[in-house]
């Protein structure tokens, strides 16, 4: 008999995911429904597929979303996070599995004991980050625990960067996923991590000066800016006693200090709306963040203000960004300067049809045994095809759908609203992700991290 | 007939109004009534005075209050300003005049039609900043016009500082009002002023970086940084196009690039609370903020992190709050760092009970008459006599008793909910000012302003 998955919200990032299931379909005996609210989008290869249905639905349209997830087994949500928690009440009362890739909301959790009661699972952040990071940190942190190992430090980056082939701009940046959140990224409250036992804050303006630098065999060098919050799965990876946590974004050497620029003019903040914005050049846009003069040029008052050396290669970055443009005009009324910035940004770093993207993921695991401190870094790099099938669609969507897959054929078992931190769920997500390249490379190297005796003196 | 005042709140910001009115009482024909929740804590020679009655009264309860301002001609609110509405409530239902020196809120703004209808006063902003700098302004704003002089430009600074004879620290700065506010100064925004017609934003962390100075015959050198929003009086004054409005706090110069230094480092935050704050040492305190070294002294780490040269007269100022100081603890459990910080500064800048306080205002007003450009330069410099009698008390009550008096004779006599900008207003008030020492010196300079003549090339 057909196993019935029904995806809700075939967005660019599902090609990957779509394809996985389709290309499954024969052999597990799968059917798949999509059901969107613009079904036109969705590629002829995709729709005319022997096991896939396309129906057009409004996820508002309580009877239609209901009998769309009554008759399927088993429900993807790949809609924006804020809509998830209708499709979980209608999962709960029709006893259907669900899967999403986006982080657990309160309300969400909240079901937790119903749903366990039901005996459903309700799998949650498993895509790449949140999801491959989950899944790969523990894989190898139960591993040191398994040989009596205690761990002692704890740090996670990722970054979703352009590929080096594709990387021509001096920023070696490109947006490739949601532009707002990077030019948010950051904002909102001070970085909180916690480093040999001492909690350490940094705040917003401080945050893209404090980066530590990753090398990569093969593919060079990157630094690290920490994230909000990097103490959120202390409790959930069991690593109450490790004195070192520390999560962050991944970028290209230089980026940071560079995009620190315009965090100092104030390009960033998306708390208040510049007045009359439509029609404003590029130059004058530039201009509202720096000291008024009646003949001291933009760029000297800019240099001067930010104490930027001519020769400075960061000034060849603002420049490329065609920030001191006065022909270049702004098209958005009433905006906030982040929004200003996303679209000037936007102009250089959007991805051409053909540009490849890259996700690179880069863990420090350290950790005492039999004594003797030992650490093990590992990492990943995935590079995608073009923009349609980019390695974000990639890391984000196949383990989506490795997850449903594993939860149809009962490998995933444990009931409850989750998030893929148990061996019975990593283990064989991970071992299928091999198969399509996405795969960690570990080291062994000497657990260097805060160690005193390491530092000279 | 005695005219009866009731004062609502009588904290230790009303010493000179409740002497102002006692003294005019017999005079005027004034009997004062002072409502307050402690009631103890008003001094003896205020209580005894013949002509004052002071009962206990909680101003939530609503039957108290009605009947304490029933049985008056006129109320002075000098409550924290969120309880002013239910005050304005009841003046206008039982149709008496009102007094406060607090801000407009939308709320008050909202019974003007009401207010007018009944023939009511409801006179507000009325104190220091605001108050005398509405007054002083509009008085020369409109002399100016009334000449036929166009406004172009307009700034105005004021400061609540230390007196210079009680000024023994590196800050040149102790608290004469709320610490708490001088602490989060400056935040929840950009600073938004226009300069030659220019709009311009300052973020928050280089807002202590953008100051202009200013110099009073006899007290020396002054330096100011923006207010959140110097627009906020455009239609108020009249001052639509002028091409030239800030508004901002005095500082003594140097205060405002030290203050940075603590901006820079994150502990004016109030947005998140540290973990474990209590116990921790002023020395642990600072260290949250700077990167993790095994090896690294706090005072190295920050002087690499701030760029403080050895030799910088900044660092002694950060010495000096003893930030650096592995014995003091912090009292205060799960605190913020904008309320750790205020601890710490109240250990070195409250003010002893002999010391003097000093009020210091700097306007500048640029005008075109007859096709030629000047400017008038004014500034107030008012000192305290002690912690109790402050300069700042001085400049906040003294207002607000005078106008009250001038509503009861009928010399103020526009109804409406108002900020005193009118002539009837300002004049007497001002005039009224000038015999209890708070006098404005006037200058004639020369327009230097933003005009390009004057800028060298």
């Amino acid at each position: 008999m057909l196993r019935k998955i029904l995806i809700l919200g075939a967005g660019k990032s599902t090609s990957y995911l779509l394809d996985y299931i389709l290309e499954k379909s024969s052999i597990e005996k799968l059917h798949l429904t999509i059901g969107d609210i613009n079904p036109e989008g969705i590629p002829s290869s995709i729709k005319e597929h022997p096991s896939c249905t396309v129906i057009k639905l409004d996820i508002h349209q309580d009877k239609d979303r209901k009998k769309a997830i009554g008759d399927s087994d088993i429900v993807i949500s790949m809609l924006p996070a804020r809509f998830h928690i209708k499709v979980a009440q209608d999962c709960l009362e029709l006893s259907k599995n669900l899967v999403t890739a986006s982080y657990i909301s309160e309300e969400i959790q909240a079901l937790d004991k119903a749903v366990k009661k039901k005996g459903l699972i309700f799998m949650n952040e498993i895509g790449l980050d949140p999801g491959i990071d989950h899944m790969s940190a523990m894989q190898i942190i139960d591993s040191i625990r398994s040989k009596g190992g205690k761990m002692i430090l704890f740090e996670s980056f990722t970054g979703g960067l352009v590929a080096p082939e594709s990387d021509d701009n001096l920023w070696n940046y490109k947006f490739t996923w949601n532009p707002r959140n990077v030019v948010l990224a950051g904002q909102g409250g001070a970085a909180k991590f916690i480093q040999e036992g001492t909690y350490k804050y940094i705040p917003y303006h401080k945050l893209f000066r404090r980066t530590e630098f990753f090398e990569i065999a093969g593919y060079g060098k990157f630094e690290g800016y920490a994230n909000r919050d990097s103490l959120k799965y202390r409790e959930a990876y069991g690593l109450q006693d490790a004195l070192t946590l520390y999560r962050g974004t991944m970028r290209r050497v230089g980026f940071s200090k560079a995009w620190n620029m315009l965090v100092q003019l104030g390009m960033t903040d998306d708390s208040y709306t510049i007045e009359n914005s439509k029609g404003m050049s590029y130059r004058e846009f530039t201009n509202l963040f720096l000291p008024y003069s009646p003949t001291d040029s933009v760029e000297l008052k800019l240099r001067h203000y930010l104490k930027i050396d001519q020769d400075d290669s960061k000034w060849e970055m603002l420049s490329e960004l065609q920030l001191f443009d006065a022909e270049k005009k702004i098209t958005l009324d009433h905006a906030t300067p982040a929004q200003i910035l996303q679209l000037i940004l936007e102009d250089s770093w959007t991805l051409d049809e053909d540009d490849k993207d890259m996700i690179v993921m880069y863990h420090k695991f350290g950790y005492e045994l039999n004594g003797k401190k030992s650490q093990i870094d590992a990492n990943m790099v995935v590079i995608g095809e073009n923009r349609t099938h980019t390695a974000m669609a990639k890391t984000v969507g196949l383990p989506v759908a490795i997850a449903t897959l594993l939860i149809l054929n009962n490998k995933i078992k444990t009931p409850g609203v989750q998030i893929p931190i148990a061996k019975e769920a990593y283990d064989p997500i991970l071992k299928e992700l091999k198969n399509y390249g996405i795969d960690f490379k570990e080291y062994d190297v000497p657990y260097l991290g805060y160690n005193p005796d390491s530092v000279g003196n």
